[in-house]
């Protein structure tokens, strides 16, 4: 039976990059040996990572003075490496779930943290809004997804300071105004690439300015000098990125992504509108196009377990929700296609219809 | 052709380990979803995760009191956490090369470092010898096998102190009396996996006593607590790591690792000592098993780059030495064959014989 790979991430990775990485596992570019084993100073890798670099340039429209690395550890751990590189004195963080928490958390060992707003209180089921950023802070940082609650900040924001964003679960999905930020970071394992790599894109010039000595490894500067060639980088997580960049070019970039987001999500939180067993858990105007999470009606309340049954036995995938919320969480990252939400919408009518 | 894989890393890695990871990246356990798709919390995960520990455990028979991680970010983020976590006043360092002077610059940011020896002044062409290690530090590091100058420690240093090491570079080369040391530290790309993940063991009850904060992601406490799922692991490397684990088992663990190397060594070192255009770069007694350095002898410098090219048109690949030595490297890690490392010598001998 086709499977559907709703999962929240590593996730869905379009066949044809996973096709063309397992086939570079066996025999890279004709070498006789397998990506595994080559140098990543030989010299048929450093074009992967020149043209892995330039096609995240062209797809985001990245201005100059930026630069885009690749570093291994996850997004948690930029969570440290952002306060440690960009906070002089205070910075504001605006509180949207989790992962924004953990930053939070991270950033205070460095200096001020200013919470700008919070949505805690409803246990993150929405975005705030009307509050203001200071202006005496380095950055703001926002976490423009959140896999857990569900919820996306889809525009980048109007601030007095530049933005630093964990984009880990949205990234590629819509174009963005990379001159408000002074350091993007995503963890590949959704929009990009396989888990184990971590892309980064930094100003350069707000470099080198904390007051503090930074370890080698966790300074940017160090792999900015080095072209994400310090140490030995994840060979294979990033061929598969630029197998999954050259798709994202092939089929229409960011634009296309962000119509086909649209696209999904309207068929996706239509149906679960409409169908009387399920309701959303996200208020509405500010719902993730990529992280879609619902619950029964309470009334239904008894079918959670019975629905996700019949889900999985008709090949979806990691739709069951985060312990955090509850319920259901489909995610529908750029791989994931209408035919995927279409077979999950099918399960939904089918379930309603014969409850 | 056939092609000979003597990279200094990432590396060789055996035949089987490679398909057998390829395999799943198109279909993991008959799921009809990648090895690169899948949750990290899918049930199916988390055996690949336990078992891979286990066999470490049993490879290295490591006493009760370990835990054996799975991180990102590579050996050289592992320089600052190993301070970060374990020195609490003063560590001693022995200095045998490059990725040793990389550790010490790390350590000096935490507390005082004492050099206890250095080959620096011969360009670190041999290990180091009766020099004492001070009582009163918290540990005494190690590098175990220098990559690029071809030396390495190959016993259990007997010395008053636990001891840490960077064992990069020849962990399951041979047995270890893992009760020496409170850490040992390896970046996968050379007897264990694809480039992107990082082994760490470390001794349970030496944590959480260095007198600092710890950023979560630095803390070994926070993997130790997660069972190295606190954030998303590196899944991809992580099943290579077990297929390497199980070939390891498969071929007789350790000791006949050890066997191998010593065999792969004489054959290659005895070949080098024998033929006049080559001369070995270390002192013999510290020849390291796993990076085998050699150069031409004087007289013959100039055919450097014509046996360079010879080798690689007979499908030797890797053999170039690093810039701080020049020369010649074959690096023999676990997978390197008997018949890899005799094609090599029958090149030597043929450019002998036309020279």
């Amino acid at each position: 039976m086709k499977k559907y790979n709703f999962n929240a991430g590593p996730s869905i990775l379009p066949r044809e990059v996973i096709e063309n990485t397992a086939k570079q596992c066996l025999d890279f570019n004709g070498s006789g040996l397998s990506l595994m084993e080559i140098s990543h100073r030989a010299k048929d890798f450093q074009p992967v990572v020149d043209e892995a670099v330039a096609l995240i340039k062209e797809l985001l429209q990245i201005p100059e003075g930026y630069s885009v690395l690749f570093l291994g550890g996850g997004a948690s751990l930029e969570f440290c490496m952002v306060p440690y590189n960009f906070l002089i004195k205070k910075a504001a963080y605006l509180n949207t779930g989790t992962w924004s928490k953990k930053a939070i958390k991270e950033a205070k060992l460095f200096g001020e943290v200013v919470e700008v707003a919070s949505s805690a209180e409803s246990n993150f089921t929405y975005i705030p809004k009307g509050w203001s950023c200071p202006t005496d802070v380095d950055y703001l940082h926002v976490t423009t997804n959140n896999t857990i609650f569900g919820t996306e900040i889809r525009t980048d924001l109007d601030v007095p300071v530049p933005m630093i964003a964990d984009m880990s679960s949205d990234i590629f999905s819509r174009p963005v105004d990379v001159s408000k930020y002074d350091c993007i970071y995503a963890g590949a394992q959704k929009n990009l690439a396989m888990a184990g790599v971590t892309l980064v894109i930094v100003k350069d010039e707000k470099l080198g300015r904390a007051p503090r000595q930074i370890p080698t490894m966790l300074d940017y500067r160090t792999h900015v000098e080095k072209g994400s060639m310090f140490n030995t980088p994840p060979v294979v997580p990033i061929y598969c990125a630029l197998e999954t960049l050259r798709w994202l070019k092939n089929n229409g970039g960011l634009e296309a992504m962000d119509k086909l987001a649209h696209e999904r999500a309207e068929i996706l939180y239509g149906e679960i509108d409409r169908n009387k067993l399920f309701r959303g858990t996200v208020k509405e105007e500010d719902r993730s196009l990529m992280n879609i999470c619902f619950v029964m009606n309470d009334e239904y309340a008894e079918l959670e377990k019975p629905f996700l049954e019949y889900a999985m036995s008709k090949g979806m995938v990691g739709i069951k929700g985060h312990r955090s919320v509850g319920g259901f969480r489909a995610s529908c990252y750029n791989a994931q296609t209408i035919e995927g939400v279409n077979a999950l919408v099918q399960c939904m009518k089918e379930f309603e219809a014969s409850h």
